[in-house]
């Protein structure tokens, strides 16, 4: 089996990369042949016994495209984005990497043609949602995205379901709730601070809160996205019908039940480690963003995502300090 | 006041046409020019004594979509389109005019900038939603449509929606009903047949109707779309907020009830020139489409169709047959 991953040194292509590389297989067969994308080159995996193709593209670009998919992938997960803040303040940008860069990719599959169908994963975004919201956002909710990057999002979805209906590939969209707690330093995601405030304080640094504690979220564990999208390669075409499109299971909850779990877990000193600062700007784009889902299809259809905020910041000591943190 | 409407030359572009000259004005202001854009140049308009410019243009091509706002019309309505049936059997063609002609157009207006933002009407459908319905879809239903012409649609509402909220335009997207009775020939739309089995019958000629009786429907006469697109001029922006696309009102009726209707209107003669051919592949199609909606915004925000189907038959007499029909 071949799998390409557009987006691969990002911080879910990379995690993605990892969990494919120690299984070796996808839905039971060997994975002979990895081919990661980026606009800058993806390392190389250790330890994977295949072969590897890491290359530095802009898949906006036609002919890039064309040759991402030129050896017929049999799987393609399509991560690469420009993340919401960044598509917000650059409205070319993100149009030329969230958008024509998708349509690119999936155009280049088309061309093939011949029979070639490949599953294509596409990473979708809660922010498809804008407000106002009914009390928990259900599977037929329609999608009003209120940012650049949400609208994107929603269009390649479009793309993605009419590119299937037609039998031009085999899509599946996975809206991925807010992952948290995202290792590493902050992006320019205005999102940034639900994972800041529970990364930093166990890294023994202060975190700033920019909004007010009552604030509802909807959040899954970098973990749990990339079994999401494993998960996708393995959903029966069938049972998925002409809706590709699935808002995933996340954990609901407010930022102040994000800091009492905090402190369950590290204690007092580490959940002190929050400084309130209110950001005006950053609070009016929370408030446009959905808060809780009813994601009845993905749960039918066999997604999992973790069962409280306790278990994704027992999921980040585990999967990124190594088990400690610093109390 | 400049208006600019794409689409000029096809049924509702010339009565839209029609209907703003009679007028002489929109909303209170005097109409000056007209600009009239069609893949062939539209006819220019008898009885306007403003000034009129019509030119033939692909407005896909971007050149050609900033020559159309270079003299930055006041109001543009946006009604170039390829037809549902048209853009399902040549994928690429739907894709560069729905698509990307829409695109380019908005493109154009935006990059005028500086305090440039016309008010943007925008020809949706109701192709944008796809089977499984409620009994009548919601204002707030998601769009999944199952058609390629659909899926455009529903993509430049995404856009037309981004684009207003970054202050690139003054968007408003119409879904409109299946038109009937549609004046003139048949086209390529799959749903021809709804308008065939009233138009033909009335002018002495005999139609084919390809779908069960029980087949349920959501209609607007030409008049009636023509009266949407018009009110869209004068819906309040912040009344509208940035849900910019709008259901708007029909009728929702059965095959039979139509066929009954014209029985009522015009005789059982004329209800006998509808001949039965069931075509399972319109069957199909049509089975996926929308029949019933309960389109609250709109009519909060002032939008009136008919109100029965009745009137719809009525308004076809008046408006095309000068009050005769083939008895």
């Amino acid at each position: 089996m071949h799998i390409l991953i557009t987006g691969a040194a990002g911080m879910i292509g990379r995690k993605l990369t990892a969990r494919l590389v120690d299984a070796g297989a996808l839905n039971g067969r060997p994975i002979e042949t990895l081919s990661l994308i980026d606009v800058s080159a993806p390392q190389k995996p250790e330890r994977f016994k295949g072969s590897v193709v890491t290359s530095a593209a802009d898949i906006a670009d036609p002919a890039a495209a064309r040759a991402a998919v030129a050896s017929r992938p049999d799987v393609i997960f399509h991560l690469a984005a420009v993340v919401s803040g960044e598509a917000e303040l650059d409205f070319e940008k993100g149009m030329h990497v969230n958008l024509d860069g998708s349509r690119a990719l999936i155009e280049a599959v088309r061309a093939i043609g011949d029979g070639y169908r490949p599953r294509f994963v596409f990473t979708s975004s809660i922010a498809v949602f804008g407000a106002p919201f009914p009390e928990a956002i259900a599977d037929d909710f329609h999608l009003t995205p209120l940012t650049s990057y949400g609208t994107q999002k929603a269009i390649v979805e479009l793309l993605l379901a009419n590119y299937t209906r037609r039998g031009f590939l085999d899509g599946i969209g996975i809206r991925l709730p807010t992952i948290n707690v995202r290792p590493g330093r902050p992006n320019k995601a205005a999102s940034g601070f639900f994972s800041s405030i529970i990364r930093e304080p166990l890294a023994g640094e202060e975190a700033v809160l920019p909004v007010e504690d009552s604030v509802l979220h909807w959040h899954a564990s970098p973990r749990a996205a990339v079994g999401f999208l494993i998960h996708a390669t393995a959903v029966d075409r069938g049972q998925l019908g002409p809706r590709v499109n699935l808002t995933m299971p996340g954990v609901c909850c407010s930022v102040a039940e994000q800091i009492a779990a905090l402190r369950r877990i590290a204690g007092d000193t580490v959940a002190a480690r929050i400084r309130r600062a209110p950001d005006p700007l950053v609070a009016r784009i929370v408030a446009g963003w959905p808060r809780r889902f009813d994601p009845r299809r993905a749960l039918t259809l066999g997604f999992r995502g973790e069962a409280s905020f306790d278990e994704i910041i027992r999921v980040h000591i585990e999967d990124e300090l190594a088990g400690k943190f610093a109390a």
